[in-house]
């Protein structure tokens, strides 16, 4: 049984998509924002969309307080910021998700922006208070095409952290959505391997002008 | 029409595997080692394992002499040695395929050694003539599923290099072989990305206690 699921930023497109297919898979979902309003108006549109009544909005503070898993769906830019102010609303033990890959658009190419830390979800787990739990997941699977709920995702989602409980509570709630499987990807630092594959697979988007490029490993 | 295809250290494990699914594919195939009869026999066998005769063994230095592709099928270790002893026989031109993934084990789990060119592949650049058109492909599929010729590979094999002439090239060749999709990964600095992605396979294979996961990219 998974509680509430959250969004720290979560009227943005990636926020959107995966607040949609948790929604629709029976999970009850909280958008979160720094305005109480815009939160509640996504909230709205959101359910509006999908025909459910499962996605509540509230403040980013609020949302914290109330969430089991928190999925941190920020550009990676907003991340450190986002997560500096929120500091001291961390509940114990939270299961943090990192979604986030940081890339730059350089003469037509795109490029990783590897931080010292090795990949962004450890400059986040760098961020937030210890007992917080940081996981990565969903960076390779493209934003839009998990707001497009038609679609089956057909895919898998890896999933590291260096907590296992955090690593199989994610699994569990990523095993809700349909045609997703989720397969454990080991510690923290793989997120140096799934931010790369996401700069791949948006390469390959371009190169072949596509939209949807996404993992699925055979063999397992 | 591809020319011929040669394999510097043909007669290890990941060697044997492409060698015969080239020969398989109707190409011709220089088997190379240091010693020639080595070699011979190495092609021996590999012919009488499939059924054909379109498998030849030479010294390095004359496979290099005869080849038009040529496959660094060494262990990631030896690659080093093996091509400083042979920098004067590289014809000019020269496409060398790096298939070499750096990597420990330690402690139960798999881990990358990152060298400090970025990559294995963009060593092995920095260790040959300039004019060698290094790519960098195969690294992601398991050798002993590449060995196993009855095992359709079902899998995508990523394609990288700074030449585009290069990348083409190999993408056609690996074209020739069935059930396998060749992508153009980009530049050489892309093996960052896929020799991580081996490191992440070799994990999934022990955590799940299986041999032979690759990858392929859905929504291309």
């Amino acid at each position: 049984m998974i509680g509430q699921i959250g969004f720290l930023g979560g009227t943005g497109i990636e926020g959107k998509g995966l607040a949609l297919r948790f929604a629709l898979a029976g999970v009850r979902v909280i958008v979160g924002s720094r305005s109480a309003e815009r939160a509640q108006s996504a909230a709205q549109k959101y359910n509006n969309e999908i025909g459910n009544v499962l996605i509540r909005g509230m403040t980013n503070s609020e949302m914290l307080a109330s969430s089991e898993i928190v999925f941190l769906t920020v550009p990676f830019d907003h991340a450190k910021p986002a997560l500096e102010g929120l500091r001291a609303d961390f509940p114990a033990n939270l299961v943090l998700v990192d979604v986030t890959v940081p890339m730059q658009f350089k003469a037509g190419q795109v490029e990783y922006l590897e931080p010292s830390e090795g990949s962004n979800a450890e400059l986040i787990a760098s961020l937030v208070p210890e007992s917080v739990q940081v996981v990565a997941a969903f960076k390779t699977i493209p934003a839009h095409i998990l707001a497009e709920t038609d679609v089956p995702l057909q895919c898998d989602v890896l999933v590291c952290s260096d907590s296992q409980d955090a690593r199989k509570k994610v699994m569990a709630a990523a095993g809700l959505i349909p045609t997703l499987r989720p397969l454990d990807a080991g510690p923290l630092k793989t997120a140096r391997t799934l931010e790369r594959m996401t700069v791949l697979a948006i390469h390959l988007n371009r190169h072949y002008k596509k939209k949807g490029a996404r993992y699925r490993i055979e063999g397992l």
